[in-house]
């Protein structure tokens, strides 16, 4: 039994840098024909230059994969119309980040006031560039998404023509927000289609399921499941692949991130098989977001077959999910 | 500035066995005079041999310290009246767990079924010997001691004459549970009325902060530290301490239990001293335990100074709470 995926893209990855950017951009460049590139690498992505040279770096890095990175800016409330004007030649969307929030986030906006992000919105709307953002809060770690909702929501209202995606969404009331407001868009994350906060603490604690938003309850899951598996029109698969070396994971101040870029559609298309939702992964993975996005991606036929994957122990030094386990599907070949 | 705390009790304390008892037994016997000594060891503590045998490895253990370890049975469905009455003469309690819900509880019990229980927790209410529980059923991780509260209500309300004392509540729910059953009682741990799910997982992943039941909301907090501050007649201190070797903790799969035996009393003057609530700690860490089980404590005064401790990193290969950081109060000496 086979499947066979059509420039399946990955609207929300982290390559990094350096030597893990030359370990993991490979990776994804296998399994897919292109991704939104986070921009939160160290220093984040600000400038045209850094966007062309870190774009450089990722292609040098991808080896002979037909991939394309889709470039983003690390979103700065004092970015000009005429820097933006000419971003928009470079990349696809701005990455807002609410400062300290999350990985390398430091940098990110001090305040969400509507007014003080107002020029740079108003411009990003008029020039077609869609926002990216990565909502929670500074609450309580199960709150943090839900208690965003209200900026998302004035947002949303505020700039009617501006696209938003909201970033790996991971609660109910985060997906009922999709059919409230006609431009706000979601990404959803392979992990938070399979686990909830058990999965990361309820019985030992997993640190390689620890990930930023953390994994809710199974009600929310259940409502992601619900709108991945249907294709939702107003949903992307973003895989929030976030590599971090194990010293980082298996220490004693762990970071946030689960690395799934090389097992990605393996588990999807295990996945949706499972709810006999196959037909509707062709949406999810790729043709919703070439939608949205206004966006037409390179050819790419990746061959999954119904063969038992064991998934390697780590990449270099980056475990993946569901590392020494055995997925039901395995990639058969990229045309 | 000094503080002095007469004969502190540990009401719930994990010491282990072997090598580990004999790193971590003499850290407690410095601090208190006596606690209540989990039977949730390898194999778990059913026999009235195995009590006397642990008890002497105990004693073993200490050195010169005054310390009378309090000793417990494994809960089991199947012990006889017989049984219980000569136990009664070696433990004070018995340690309820379901089944495989935390550390070494595999051979706990399968049903709460209040008619499966009932010969045993008859003959314990007649014996005069106190029902231990770890209160928590297998459902999602942030839920699992609210839905035990209905079984804590019908074990109070079944055998209104048998002490029952919810070990180390962690939620606003369990608290109003005290004042609505006379015959319910409470042991709190240090780290729950210092620590939310946020120091656990709100930032980076801390694993040493990781326990079962694992660390709730601020307002299931700010109601732990309520009762415990106002020296709630109910409540006792059960510091919990749970140490695991550092690989157990740093890993792929961590352990459950925060190792706080070695800083405790500390860090208890510390946090009531901060509300004005010295004059309370007393009652906390001794005379409601000494009351509630009906127990009279050998004499030990513990004079704390309010002098910086540093933290050590680690005790043979455990690691404490606030591990290399500092304290305000160290313990001066012991009388």
């Amino acid at each position: 039994m086979t499947h066979t995926l059509i420039s399946p893209l990955d609207m929300h990855l982290h390559l990094r840098d350096e030597a893990m950017l030359k370990v993991v951009a490979p990776l994804s460049a296998h399994s897919f024909v292109g991704g939104i590139i986070m921009p939160n690498v160290v220093p984040p992505i600000t400038t045209i230059e850094a966007v062309i040279a870190y774009k450089e770096r990722i292609m040098s890095a991808i080896g002979n994969n037909v991939f394309e990175p889709l470039m983003t800016l690390f979103f700065r409330s004092d970015y000009t119309r005429e820097f933006l004007e000419k971003a928009a030649l470079h990349v696809k969307a701005l990455k807002l980040y609410p400062s300290g929030i999350t990985t390398n986030s430091e940098g990110g906006v001090a305040s969400m006031d509507i007014e003080v992000l107002r020029p740079v919105l108003d411009a990003m709307s008029d020039l077609g560039l869609i926002l990216c953002v990565h909502g929670e809060t500074n609450g309580f770690v199960m709150d943090r998404e839900k208690e965003f909702g209200s900026i998302y929501e004035s947002l949303a209202s505020s700039f009617p023509k501006l696209k938003i995606v909201m970033e790996h969404i991971t609660t109910k009331e985060s997906v009922a927000l999709l059919d409230r407001y006609e431009n706000l868009y979601a990404t959803i994350t392979l992990h938070h289609l399979l686990i909830t906060l058990d999965d990361v603490a309820g019985g030992m604690l997993q640190p390689h399921l620890f990930c930023k938003p953390i994994a809710k309850r199974y009600e929310d899951r259940d409502a992601l499941l619900h709108v991945s598996l249907k294709a939702h029109p107003k949903v992307m698969f973003g895989s929030d692949s976030a590599p971090h070396p194990i010293h980082k994971k298996e220490c004693c101040g762990c970071a946030a991130g689960v690395f799934t870029a090389p097992i990605a559609l393996q588990a999807l298309v295990e996945l949706f098989d499972k709810h006999n939702a196959l037909a509707n992964l062709q949406a999810f993975v790729s043709n919703t977001a070439q939608t949205i996005y206004g966006y037409k991606a390179p050819h790419k036929e990746v061959v999954l077959e119904k063969t038992p994957f064991v998934v390697t122990h780590s990449y270099g030094d980056v475990v993946p999910m569901f590392a020494n386990e055995t997925l039901a599907w395995s990639i058969k070949h990229v045309l």
